[in-house]
């Protein structure tokens, strides 16, 4: 069976990853007939929000790893640990969490920096020519480990967005939610997702074709 | 468009409600062509569990609806202001939080008591005939609000359990993970979810047939 990462970046839209996308990964994940293996780095959250109303939890911290393992239901290994010849492909869901704690674009754009645990990450599965998948804004994360290598990515059509990544390296191209960008020659897979004010059943038709792609690009 | 009420109990497995259920029946009711409104009570968690060791979070509070916040993307309402006239029927996902938060069930069993909010509602919205879906160990709460109407119910197949309801007064239905039960008089529809050791993707037959049905008996 193809194992397939799955790395996220807490637990919630607004500091840590997108709950809807990152379950709808791990579904489009079983449908394909891989396993998934939840990934998060073991890391402070940049910021703990309030997502009833939106505001900042002053003064309360959280870990990465730890809310995430609320989508992960227990079973989770931190990034850091991850063991790359043993993965097939991975898939980062969006949510701020990928633009604040997996790397810092949601707060200084094109002069991010990444989590060096996401930043090896990302370097040796592309090294080894493993597929990779980014929704939402994760593709920021892509930008910033591989800019050198110039992914083709979407984020969707958010023009200031996607001229950041490309101050990062990165070439966008302009998706609806329900479609998917396939950068072939860096096997890289991105879809919008919440990029979009859209429902939660157009996310899944992106998300499910983005996993699929890349499921179906392990040899 | 029909309006499914959405009753979350917190954010993850251990503590509240279970995440992968709760994101299944918002999908589910999206690709029923139904409207999902979530809702939670406005009350602290009975623990905090920390997901990635399994054991309690010491000194940590945190809120019922603050967290479920993280699943609803923001738009959430205090379950004690759900206007029962304007929902034409409503789905509780499970987790522990359904048997913490909700009622009591996972530590007082038949003796379990239940949030005031909850079983306003669940009273209501029988009594007014509306349809309700319960995943998981969210039966406990249909069992606990409305035990004298004698509804049908399943959790699965744990014996234990299943006898704790019926000494709630419910009838219990042993059913797979992919199965639901319906109470056509009752107009209940229940449906085990993880209370199997089930992969997502099974889990997620059950849900869809369970919202498709309550779905399906809105008037």
């Amino acid at each position: 069976m193809k194992k397939i990462g799955v790395v996220l970046s807490g637990c919630g839209v607004f500091d840590g990853a997108e709950i809807h996308e990152a379950v709808l990964t791990l579904l489009a994940i079983a449908e394909a007939g891989a396993e998934a293996h939840c990934f998060a780095p073991d890391i402070p959250q940049m910021h703990v929000v309030n997502h009833a109303t939106g505001q900042p939890a002053e003064g309360e911290t959280r870990n990465v790893l730890v809310e995430a393992a609320r989508i992960a239901r227990g079973k989770i290994t931190p990034l850091g640990k991850a063991d790359v010849a043993s993965l097939d492909a991975a898939v980062f869901p969006g949510g701020f969490g990928a633009a604040k704690n997996l790397c810092s674009f949601a707060v200084d754009g094109a002069d991010a920096s990444i989590d060096p645990s996401v930043e090896t990450f990302v370097k040796a599965m592309h090294a080894a020519g493993k597929p990779l998948g980014f929704a939402c804004i994760a593709p920021a994360v892509a930008a910033k480990a591989l800019g050198s290598a110039s992914p083709e990515l979407t984020i969707g059509n958010d023009a200031a967005t996607a001229a950041g990544l490309e101050k990062l390296g990165a070439k966008h191209a302009d998706h609806s939610v329900t479609e998917i960008h396939i950068d072939a020659e860096n096997r890289i897979v991105t879809t919008p997702a919440y990029m979009y004010d859209a429902s939660i059943d157009q996310v899944a038709i992106g998300i499910r074709a983005m996993v699929k792609e890349v499921v179906g690009m392990v040899g």
